[in-house]
């Protein structure tokens, strides 16, 4: 049973390969009624885009998306929205050498041991390419949420060991600096050191980690399905499923596990007469149900596993040890690029699960 | 749209409030023929139930499970399996006072804003007492599993900022050594701290966070469904789906961001003719599929947030400011007696995407 | 995968078998803050209870439904309602002899061809015990769609080849003169005709199939969701999934094959400054969605399969052809009985439809 | 909550309009290794396609299928499978009237009522153009049956009150007779009477309904998910979800109400050392579940609701009572042209089914 369709209300069913003809996204359960134009999308495809600036590759994607359906004088209709995406000619040739090595650190030897047979061109389904259906959809997401006050901006915080000093809690503040530098860092100072370090990575042919932070304004309190389809759960996965997040942690994260209840305990209390917390420690989920502070989710992200350096690896073919280096142009750190699917995941969690909210009181 | 049903083909649906009168879960999709009976349950019941040691809460509950439906003969028939435990009799006259004012760092305020009411009495269906449900259900899937040679074993390796050395790799002795101390930590030195810490922070009306590790053994390659019914994405929401848990990782976890890639990067290599991995930072899975290493999961467990000391909340009644100091016998730390949750949560994953993949191939 | 769980939004998972010990039924996505008593359900349990006359089985259930969870002060809280009644002790000697010869008309080959093995006593899981869960839940559903202001009601129109006369379309009236009835049937003439055939054809060792009708009230225009969970389709599932129907039909049904499309289609109309349907040929849908007239389905349920009269089946032990009578007391037609069933998956089916319209629009 | 995908394991999700840019459907969780070319959906494709003659309208597409994803070399590969077929440019100007008149028999006032707007050219989401996803898709399915031997095929018995005597019950023949006429009917004296009413009744404006019959081969027992997810219940409903059907049967269907127990039970026996059935009332179902006998569905379709013939509607915009006349080439009866839509269907249903029963034994 495969995997490919999130959400359970506001739905969507991705498609397409690395090397294949083209790459999409079905999004069904939008509700009828929403403003959604090309340029909606189009901007967060520009976001996801590489080929900006040194800090990612330099391959160039013009990946203009098609509105194949679903929408009708400017507005949804409540039918699927099929979006498209060409790929372009790609030289698949430069893969040959991979079909029986798989590169350490891929999906390769995963796949060909799942399904006894993959597409290698490109990375095939396991390429970071996926993603172009994951950004589609989420735009639609937050053009949903848009409509309800909710905001969800992602920035980094640390890259390869440097890290970012977050001095505002102005989402709309910190969106503008992270975007302003190729790092997508908003502590300017940090995004300089960042860089210098990239580029002494690449020079070494490796490659650097690093850690991305989204945050969200405007959540009601309520959203999130106990037992199983909690809030937090259901951003857990939807982060984790991005290649390369291998931690995912809400509010106080890691650190909760040093903390004592009296400090971990986000105290409430009265605010202009409305009921809000002392602090944040929770991220904004209590018992998986959202309530009403800030949503904080953490992730971390492995470094870039496709590196110029001899690496060791096994030829299945001919069953024997083999070496491999990974030529082309990679990006040498994956937070940057990771930030506008991030903030499509999250995106797409909280349109589904606003939608859901709608039916839990009589 | 609720959530109380997790898992697709091995699916599970949960029931149940703290002081209602009973909890239970219904399985569906246990393939049939399989041999199973009330003492498979009752064993890993018997590890979740409080008041064998300081280390937990000194209620006593029988926790007796019954078998409804779904075995003939001693083993199980393809229909589903429901499964019940009774409440004891609760006093929850202790509860009233927390009618209109939430704990802090409790489910209260969030079930309030959700539904508009909710049962309060111990907790309701936020209580840890749902996770009943959820172990007895695990204890089906492991005994699935145990068919595949696979096994799930779990640990605690931080307490209150103390830190476990595990110096064995072997699963069965790991958790021989876990579960003969009270913390259910392997380390038996670091374990006697654990014990002592917990004494001194229970005197003082306050409670710990830790850490606990999963482990698996004998998962085979090719497990989970890509791009979004990943192998780490469900374990991840699995496991922050289990209350008090802020942080889930994979592997290396929180510590990939400061690594590079050449460090990252698992290589491969034959073993045995075999192909193996030399390290596993991937922690057994690669593209949202296990590899065939061992499966490494931590969750960072937040403190019980339950404490003596008094805190400060709203009264929702009154429309004001209020203090709360909250009675009864709490577990001072939840990792210890997470351990057999966490357990039943990966199984239940690995039993579905066990089923999964049976249709990946024609 | 198993099919044990029906809806998707308001979801029931039904469990159980004939002779174990209990059946019973988990909703989960009923709203928070309904009404709902004990009695609310039993009285729909009553009416689906065998023994209280000579149309259906002697034997005697008391059929008690208990609520384990889900309700607190009289109130849905939005979490899980389980519901159980527990079945009497059995003799299940009676069924020896069916073990290896499955009776012709029942599940009994097709469960042991899927699952290899089978509780054979009282036809296990494929008995129509089964359907204690699905009125219990069905009853649940009934006050969701009475706060909605929607009615749904069933009758029998045909037995063993009797046809009744429906004058009325006023639903409260029809259901009183059916319910007056032990054949369930609103044309008293046609009743008590109906009642003597089943005298004879019970003496026959021989049984009856007939005709069920059922009607709503109330349903707004807009249920159904396009292309596949159309609301036809989902009342025709959730109509032949239960046993003995072998047909269901829609408004016109069988007979729009043989109409023109002058005749067919229902011309729309002002009535009151409303849009009304001249005629009511599509039974309440069309394009899968309610269209504000009265959903019309019409089933064609098969005469019991238990007969005393002599049958040949198979011996699968010995691999021999053999001979079975079939004892006991079972209904010479299932018809009257599957009256307060067929309302309830009708029900189920609305609710669930109800809570999904909340999504269609921004 | 929308209900665009189809399936469980073998997972449908169809797109587009009548007159929006294209149509299709992603298929996902087909197995991987299966042989699957352009070729194997184009001639699926071609079959559904209008124009042929004059029992079908006189538009022209070519319909096109591209693959856009999922094979490589040739063979699936387990991920998702991306079909699109593209619409030609449409004058959407005929259909300006039909913006505020629903049309009698079709989706239009219904869609409305659900969604607020809809694309009202050419029908849009409700136009028969849909089914290109649905063939598309089963043309994948059927070539994952025919691996396991299993068929397909449908036909047409009844065409405006003619009907069809069907002298052979193999499978390969029926289908090359139905297919060598234009109204799909295997007997040709029939079929030349069906296509000579055809003609009377679109001189007068008018349309005809009838009935079409499905008929599988090599079937295995054991297939179809007790209590919800049963056989029939899976294909009445996927049955009932094509436009214009309005009545599912299943083996003896509607004629079973008249029938006695002895004469509906299909008597087991042995023929060849295997167990079969004397007769086949049942349809090839019992409890849900498949027996090894052929599985035989029928379904009444209604007339063509587009007729050139004066109708009554009414102006929503006007809030008035209004006449209104279709104009265009529209089939006069819909059954020939269902036959490869309701064949797909049932290839979805038994696909799904033939996977998920993998899943049904340890």
């Amino acid at each position: 049973m495969s995997g490919n369709t999130f959400g359970t209300i506001f739905r969507i069913t991705t498609w397409g390969e690395s090397h294949g003809r083209a790459v999409g996204v079905v999004v069904d359960g939008c509700p009828a009624g929403l403003d959604l134009a090309t340029e909606d999308i189009q901007k967060e495809l520009d976001r996801r885009r590489p080929g900006q600036s040194k800090a990612s590759t330099a391959r160039q994607e013009a990946d203009s998306v098609e509105i194949l359906s679903g929408i009708f004088e400017g507005q949804t209709t409540g039918t699927p929205i099929s979006l498209l995406v060409w790929n372009k000619d790609a030289n698949s040739s430069a893969y040959d050498l991979l079909r029986d090595k798989p590169r350490p650190g891929h999906a390769d030897y995963a796949y060909q041991m799942k399904y006894g047979l993959r597409d290698h061109r490109g990375g095939g389904r396991a390429s970071a390419r996926e993603t172009v259906g994951r950004v589609a959809a989420g735009a639609v997401a937050k053009k949903l949420l848009a409509e309800a006050g909710i905001l969800v901006v992602a920035y980094v915080t640390e890259l390869g060991g440097i890290t970012a000093e977050i001095a505002s809690s102005d989402l709309m503040q910190l969106q503008a600096q992270a975007e302003s530098n190729a790092v997508r860092c908003p502590d300017p100072a940090a995004a300089q050191k960042m860089l210098e370090r990239l580029d002494s990575v690449r020079a070494e042919g490796d490659s650097l980690g690093g850690v991305v932070v989204i945050v969200t304004e405007g959540v009601p309190a309520g959203l999130g399905e106990p037992v199983f389809d909690k809030l937090d759960g259901d951003l857990a996965r939807a982060l984790m499923s991005i290649g390369a997040v291998k931690a995912v942690e809400i509010g106080a994260g890691r650190e909760c596990a040093a903390l004592r209840g009296s400090e971990m305990n986000d105290p409430l209390l009265l605010r202009d007469g409305k009921v809000d917390f002392e602090s944040n420690n929770a991220g904004g989920i209590l018992g998986g149900i959202s309530t009403g502070a800030p949503i904080v989710c953490t992730i971390s992200v492995k470094p870039t596993p496709s590196i110029a350096k001899q690496q060791s690896t096994v030829d299945l073919a001919r069953g024997e040890a083999a070496k491999i280096e990974i030529k082309g142009r990679h990006d040498p750190a994956i937070p940057p690029r990771i930030v506008p699917v991030a903030e499509a995941m999250v995106a797409l969690v909280l349109a589904d699960h606003l939608l859901r909210q709608r039916a839990a009181r009589v």
